[in-house]
């Protein structure tokens, strides 16, 4: 298990677990590092939708940027008061599934397993994006770097929760410095310069204006600048990752998470109108981020421009790391309802779910390989899911505080019923501005996960039918099998295999498919076989030479014991294949796969009565 | 078997053989394709190194083209030879192994295989290429219209020989029709024009003379030349599927290849100064190959012309197809030596050698993916191969003659002697005109090659040293196993496992590894076990519960099989698995796959005393 221990680290024991928790400065990396880097491309889209209103559109930004930080508030009220009522982890599918059935529940899954695996796309590509614009060369590579970035990301992932937030923790914190220290500089100068201040570096000029304000235009606008939500729900999901008092700490994670990105939201909006900057079109040539606009006119392009330019190449390609903490969780709670494979519910050697780290890892890779690793393309596909979720989350909660009651019930109801509308709005904001664009990919998905889902579920029930019991086992009709026997010549192998036989039962047939060995076996049968066996009172095993005229070996075999089953429906048959075993696995390519093809062709032709056992002849060589 | 019947027709019994034996008729294209398809590629890349010559190279063309076809004439007389001494098939594999001992044997099958590789790969390549060049729009579909091809081929062969002849009949034959057609008018012509015909069409105009005459540079326009004889070997290798007498038959076919042949390359060679048409340079515009050439000169730009055209490519690509027929029986050969893995000896269902196929196809595409499908890249590893082969043929045949002796013995010597230096010679000459362009990876090739089937009859030597046996069967210290039977739960899967456990052994372990559900299994255990044993009388199994601090669940019970086996060196282990087996095989995502694991590990890690059965339990659903 070397390569295992190098890539992983050493197995952990399941007694090692609690030293895995985490307090909220190893939290906020992990859980809030995709909420956190929407601040890089959250206002960048709302605002190239307001380019055509020339400068115009700089009128229109403090209103949705209020506008996103609200609704971001109201989301976040309603996510601590989840975090209370379900300190065990309640995510949205869990809050769902409680309060308004299991229909809501696995809408609510489909949601955000869809969404999870596009944070981690969007993540990464935006990442990957951000890098080949700073090194054109790189354009080509585009999709190779995505993955190789999704292969570090999963590995890390693979090697548990603590080393994750270790090796996360820096560069979120450096991106969070620097947004906030540009932010605070920024407001003091243009306070200091009586709301005027005059950029370091002047910002591209603005474009003409080609378009005139329209209720719709916001709407696009305002729905572009959620993207910036996202990720918000990661807490909430994994409150049992923290130190006990679990939702003490996961809330004060929650709370500075919101703190510092409303901060961020709320400072870019005051500083782009004041700073005169505008979005500039990303598929002509000049294209400049906001934020890299901003950075070089509040601070000018030193040393602080280019730490703070490669925190946020960084922590945008790392972003997609929540969804990797995140969403095997969320299936592990899944299949622990029987609606996914149970394989989700393991832990695997680090205590992390780790099918769920590799379902979400191909998930992913195929969605890059899909679009390339093109993050424009992505786009329109996201955000659906995650608002979705939030109004099923909030609707929940509705349900809960009128279930459970409480002191404060009705100031609950009002509050997760404001947030359950307005996200609900949101949402279909969302998907109607996005429909054509892509978003009606994510409307087809949700559906056929929930039928894949209810799919698994309706399985597990049926097999579970079929198989429970707690009866007592029958003792009643027991007999030995009759044991068939293939072999192609006499040799040790045979011999073996023989030997084995007779311990287990008194009726052996060793069939053999006729060809150029049949004559030596005929003369050799009487002397190596049937003499000793009557010499030491052994039954006599009958050799059965099977026709071939087609010259397929496994056929014969397998129809014999079908044809033997169908004639003796009072006995179990047992067949023994011999079986050399190489040590090295490509001295197979030198042996026939026929027993292989006869265990398969049994089992998949065969009835309760046919088993198949394998007698292994150990090569030395 | 429904897709299969479809793609390579209904299986054949062994008796229906003989009606698979050919004739000339058919011979010809099955065996001669590649040998008569050369005429279009082996004089143009011999005027293609004269082009620096200007019209001072037509002087050269006639008496290169006489070596060419005096060296030819030889090898002829000496495959005659090889056919008449081996009448079961004689290729130079068979002539080298019996004549000149293993070493030479496997020099010249390692160089055969690696030419009919070549032989397929660039006969594709070069179809390909002349289809291209007439529908430049396919150009950037070239290795796929390849691979197409190489696929369409190799499905033709899987459905056996006769079926193949039909198939290629009529192209060779109005291939051959066409190109005898425009030597005799041609000819008939020049003589009427007193040596100087009037071309209908004119050729292109010869470029200026930049080069001089050399000895190199006629051993190298001579080497190039030579790749028309590649494909003469076929016959010989392929005696058997001829009608009785095989070799009377096998003979004829050679003849008539061999005549039709050398009238091509004469009747070109004639032709080609008579008409003053030099070679172009295919790497610069209007480049027209010289068979187009002369076409348009003797014939027109009329039906005639698109005809030959249109036969040149198909024959081209289908040339191919005499590696197909061949290098199956080869591998064959060589696999009865136990050099190749034994699947090459065994005849698949419709007659054929069908693993030959397989390889050969896979090698071919592997080649041509390499190479991206351009002839000009794979031209220069070619020829080394095939003149090696003949090398070693004739040197193999002088020691034939005189070992056998007979009456004309000396006169057969003086021929092959000559046959095997001329071939010698040229081998040298291709070797080293064309080692740096890629000659060089076949000589790196065939001792990889030797190498590797000396290590395949190695391993099967030392495999049978170890299995062999003649000695009448041991039936002392016969035991019944110790049963291992690992279980998750009490279930009906489990009832039948122990059911089918109690037939065989009076030992039974029934190992658990300890989980969620070890409290229910211990206590149902004495009711639904332990009670009804009792009452029946049978053995109580022990119930083993096994500590996973690590969560595995695979690796406890392996390490309690292999620590029982290292205590109880006097019994057999055997280890029976429960397995459900599903009706469709996506529901094995939704179960672990354990029952695999634990056989793999057991098979790999056990011993001799560990045996491995699995009781299916089959699902109705």
């Amino acid at each position: 298990m070397n390569i295992a221990d190098t890539l992983f680290g050493r197995p952990l024991a399941t007694e090692e677990e609690k030293a895995e928790r985490i307090g909220p400065v190893k939290g906020i990396p992990i859980f809030g590092l995709d909420a956190l880097s929407s601040a890089a491309y959250g206002p960048e889209a709302a605002l190239t939708l307001l380019i055509p209103l020339g400068m115009a559109g700089a009128a229109y930004v403090w209103p949705i940027t209020i506008g996103i930080v609200v609704l971001l508030g109201i989301v976040y009220v309603s996510y601590r008061q989840t975090i209370s009522a379900y300190p065990q982890g309640g995510g949205s599918y869990t809050v769902a599934s409680e309060n308004l059935g299991e229909g809501a529940g696995l809408l609510a899954a489909a949601a955000l397993m869809i969404d999870y695996v596009l944070t981690a796309a969007v993540g990464i590509s935006a990442g990957v994006g951000a890098l080949v614009s700073a090194v054109p060369a790189l354009q080509s590579r585009t999709l190779l770097l995505c993955l190789a970035i999704l292969f570090v990301i999963a590995i890390i992932n693979l090697r548990g929760v603590q080393e994750t937030g270790g090796v996360f923790l820096l560069p979120t914190y450096i991106f969070v410095g620097c947004l906030l220290t540009l932010i605070v500089v920024g407001l003091f100068k243009t306070i200091a310069a009586g709301g005027h201040p005059v950029p370091l570096i002047m910002p591209p000029k603005l474009t003409a204006v080609t378009g005139t304000v329209s209720a719709w235009l916001l709407l696009r606008t305002f729905s572009s600048g959620c993207t910036a939500m996202t990720g918000v729900e990661a807490v909430s999901n994994g409150v049992m990752a923290f130190r006990e008092p679990t939702d003490k700490y996961a809330k004060m994670t929650l709370t500075i998470i919101i703190a510092i990105l409303m901060l961020m939201l709320l400072g870019i909006a005051y500083l782009v109108p004041a700073y005169g900057i505008a979005a500039t079109d990303p598929t002509q040539p000049g294209y400049q981020s906001v934020l890299s606009q901003l950075l070089a006119a509040v601070a000018g392009r030193g040393v602080f421009y280019w730490i703070s330019i490669g925190a946020i190449l960084i922590v945008l390609s790392l972003s997609a790391n929540t969804a990797f903490a995140d969403f095997p969780r969320l299936a592990r709670a899944i299949a622990q309802n029987r609606y996914l494979p149970q394989a989700f519910v393991l832990r695997g050697r680090r205590l992390v779910y780790a099918q769920g780290i590799y379902a979400l890892a191909i998930l992913t890779g195929a969605l890059l390989i899909i679009f390339r690793g093109i993050t424009d393309r992505l786009i329109p596909l996201y955000a659906v899911g995650a608002f979705l979720a939030f109004t099923l989350s909030q609707a929940g909660m509705v349900m809960h505080w009128r279930r459970t009651g409480g002191e404060h019930a009705k100031h609950h109801i009002v509050l997760n019923g404001i947030g359950a509308l307005a996200t609900g709005l949101t949402t279909a904001v969302v998907l109607v501005t996005k429909f054509v664009e892509g978003a009606w990919i994510t409307v087809l998905l949700i559906p056929a996960m929930i039928l894949m889902m209810r799919g698994v579920r309706r399985h597990y029930t049926a097999v579970g039918h079929e198989i429970n019991s707690a009866d007592p086992v029958r003792t009643a009709g027991l007999r030995e099998p009759i044991l068939l026997l293939p072999i192609d010549r006499w040799s040790l192998v045979a011999e073996k295999a023989l030997r084995y036989a007779w311990t287990l039962s008194k009726e052996i047939h060793v069939l053999h498919v006729a060809g150029a060995q049949t004559d030596e076996l005929r003369a050799l049968w009487p002397r190596v076989v049937e003499e000793p066996a009557e010499a030491a009172g052994l039954p006599t095993p009958k050799l059965v030479v099977l026709d071939s005229p087609y010259r397929f070996i496994v056929k014969p075999i397998v129809d014999y014991a079908l044809e033997l089953q169908a004639e003796r429906t009072d006995r179990v048959i047992t067949m023994l294949v011999p079986e050399l075993v190489e040590t090295h696995w490509y001295h197979y390519l030198l042996h026939n796969n026929r027993p292989e093809a006869i265990r398969a062709l049994l089992l998949f032709n065969g009835n309760q009565r046919i088993t198949v056992a394998t007698i292994p002849y150990h090569l030395r060589a």
